[in-house]
């Protein structure tokens, strides 16, 4: 029993003095990163540029390779050890004029609907589409409804985000097929075109963009998608409830170029003791054409380049060599982040981790991890240096696109998740404008990623440690 | 050793028991209030009745009685047990009409500067107040430059708030004395007038207002006193580098009148088993005039009316009797939250909790707490409870300022804690209005008082367990 309670004793004494080290070093560090931040950021000013300056991003576009020029200039600012961009080719898709839809109850008796193209649909042609509209929940419904009711008309998805889920991202993640793969099922049944419900859980004017694919659908199969806003599809089902055969007009003018060339865009400052052993922390350059991406993702682009700027100001010199990288075609293709982690493979560039920021400019409220249990449990050890952020959440999850083909090459791979009651306000659509972010949100979240990365930094990762730990 | 053992599984097994039972039901209770709440709330379509119809509610206002009546006749509707308003007398102070305000770097050179007369403030004569600036970093400059320097002028006072600090209100506490005390002691110097930089951690354009006192200053001493945009405070600061013998003219027409008979708006579900024992949810029913009040204190009050509907629309039937109190003149006299303090004591009636909401409408984080360790740590084991809700913060601090009179009377007090980071952006300013509140965060925060509002009622408050268990 004696022994047992010298045991307890000696226990607690050394946790007692390991987390001593841990809270007086490593909270007057984390603590002058947000000072830092809160006092002297320059998220929000780089955002007002991207946004205001540059504005939406669309892979292939003009402004796409404005901001790989901006940004590249502003890192080279920074008196990083290195700036370069990183070849990939890239899709290009054009929204083209404004689309135009109406719903048409009795000739000569319409109403204009909000919509717009979903990213990578082909155009109406040259007259539009005029068509009966059937009504559906999901991509399930399709079967049971069949050829027969289907053929010759506009399938019309209306299965709204779920408003009683608080992870806004889960009520998202339940809805999005109808927008992905929507046009794709419903062509196999013979429907002419596609609606789709915004994904937001506002009830508002705004159409939300965003990606869908056709698979191996001929061309000659293909059927025009659109998303209408929420007020628009609350109208369309209320009024196809009283005339189930009104008629849905919409045009829609985009179109599909060849490949062109762009870049990721990447800064280093090479690790002082492992230099070739790397840790990525970003974003995606890229975003929706309609606003001017400042949520998404101009916001964790901006804080990423700030996690190195904040470095070099407080004068911490890493271990391991951190990179910023800002990846092109997060939005329609993804392949900035596959030709990152590709060329990682070809150099062998050993990652130990990598953070993406991609869920808006809100206040931080912490991070998910793609990791396994050790790992996991050394980073919730930390947790109590960023109670004083209000940065409380911790838990097993995804991570982000872009760095999601690092799998396998970084044993930690996170994802920031800042508040995200309001981040679907905005998605996609044109209200995801610079007017729409809070300065002090947004520095606290690359005061929150710099955070983090210094404690890895500083601590490496468990299932690495003898090797990077001499 | 064996005991020991034999005591520590025991233990285990009753806490495990313990707990299972919190899980379950409780759980199971707190989802129903959350999904009530996101799914069918109805605090979003109060606020927007309260800002968009009626408006900013400043005390003795027109404006004010009508948020009475109506949320009287809401509440009406709700099929509590009694419905009632509590007369209290309240100051009327009035703005009158809009001030106007320049800086004159030069004869006919001048620039207009956003200004507000802080709340209950006296005018300036009719023809206004143009003299020479002093500016000060706080109260404590102005036995430094001394009467010498600062009789005849209008002092300046512009320390900004503490962007450095995560909680928002701790950086207000720390400036607001310039703006509550400011014109008392600028007055013992002989200054003409104050001017306080707005209460914000933005720069724009937006004057904030908020309440002033001159103490017991004779009615001939009393300066005028006006807020200025922090765009405004960065302007006149600069010029006065340039020019420490510009002028500034400013005129505001604001008044006092004899207090107005208004009312605290009461609800009550009266206890199945303890109808003598009540539990307080409240916010604050008046505004300034400025804005439309959605965030300080709309967003409190339909909040706290949704605590009682929720309970209603679950058949939660509670213990304790819970009311609702819509307090009065929170913003410029406290006299409504005085008042029901004081007819508590009157009656006799025994408090054992108060909630108030009065922190913006922004996603809940959690509570503050006043209150002794004992009912601290039984309400920190209810913790695990909110963690689906992404609720964390549960610290002992201050609670509000209405219910902060039913101290002694009830042994725990507390305050919802929202997101703080972009209270101050609104706070008395015009830009306080109903657009600025996100219907989710605003719902989220009333399931979350709710939620807290039902342990307390099942579980009741450690030190009276006795008293009010039997």
């Amino acid at each position: 029993m004696k022994q047992l309670l010298a045991l307890f004793f000696i226990s607690l004494f050394f946790s007692e003095t390991y987390s001593q080290k841990v809270n007086t070093q490593d909270s007057l560090t984390i603590r002058s990163i947000y000072d830092m931040a809160l006092l002297n950021g320059k998220s929000y000013e780089w955002l007002d540029y991207l946004s205001n300056e540059i504005g939406g991003r669309l892979s292939g576009s003009i402004q796409a390779e404005q901001a790989v020029k901006y940004t590249e200039a502003e890192l080279n600012k920074l008196g990083l050890d290195k700036v370069w961009l990183q070849p990939v080719m890239v899709p290009k898709w054009t929204r083209g004029f404004k689309e135009y839809a109406y719903i048409e109850t009795a000739p000569g008796t319409s109403t204009v609907a909000n919509i717009c193209a979903l990213g990578g649909s082909v155009a109406t042609n040259d007259l539009g589409l005029k068509a009966e509209v059937i009504e559906v929940q999901g991509i399930e419904d399709l079967a049971r409804y069949g050829r027969a009711q289907i053929e010759g008309k506009i399938v019309f998805y209306n299965r709204p985000m779920r408003a009683d889920l608080i992870h806004t991202f889960e009520a998202y993640g339940g809805c999005v097929d109808q927008r992905y793969s929507g046009a794709l099922e419903a062509a196999q049944y013979g429907a002419v075109g596609v609606i789709v419900r915004s994904m937001t859980l506002r009830l508002d004017d705004f159409p939300h963009t965003g990606t869908m694919s056709y698979g191996d659908l001929p061309a000659d199969k293909r059927i025009p998608a659109c998303a209408i806003s929420t007020n628009g599809a609350e109208y369309l089902s209320s009024a196809l409830k009283i005339k189930p055969d009104l008629k849905f007009y919409f045009k829609q003018n985009c179109k599909v170029y060849p490949d062109v060339q762009s870049y990721n865009v990447v800064g280093e400052i090479t690790g002082s003791k492992y230099p070739n052993k790397y840790i990525v922390v970003g974003g995606h350059l890229d975003s929706w054409d309609l606003g001017d991406g400042s949520h998404d993702d101009g916001a964790g682009c901006v804080q990423s380049m700030e996690v190195l700027r904040l470095f070099k100001q407080i004068k911490y010199k890493p271990e391991h060599s951190i990179r910023v990288v800002l990846f092109m075609n997060e939005e329609n293709g993804l392949r900035g982040g596959n030709k990152y982690a590709e060329n990682a493979r070809l150099k062998n560039e050993q990652h130990i981790f990598a953070l993406e920021s991609d869920a808006g400019g809100f206040t931080p409220r912490g991070f998910s991890f793609d990791t396994d249990d050790a790992n996991f449990e050394q980073i919730l050890s930390w947790k109590p240096l960023f109670k004083p952020y209000l940065i409380h959440y911790f838990e097993k999850g995804g991570s982000g696109a872009d760095i999601g083909p690092l799998k396998g090459n970084a044993p930690v791979l996170a994802g920031l998740r800042p508040d995200s009651q309001r981040y679907f306000d905005y998605h996609h659509a044109e209200s995801d404008t610079f007017d729409a972010v809070n300065k002090r949100e947004l520095e606290l979240g690359g005061a929150t990623m710099a955070s983090l990365i210094y404690l890895i930094d500083k601590y490496g990762v468990v299932n690495e440690v003898s090797d990077i730990k001499n």
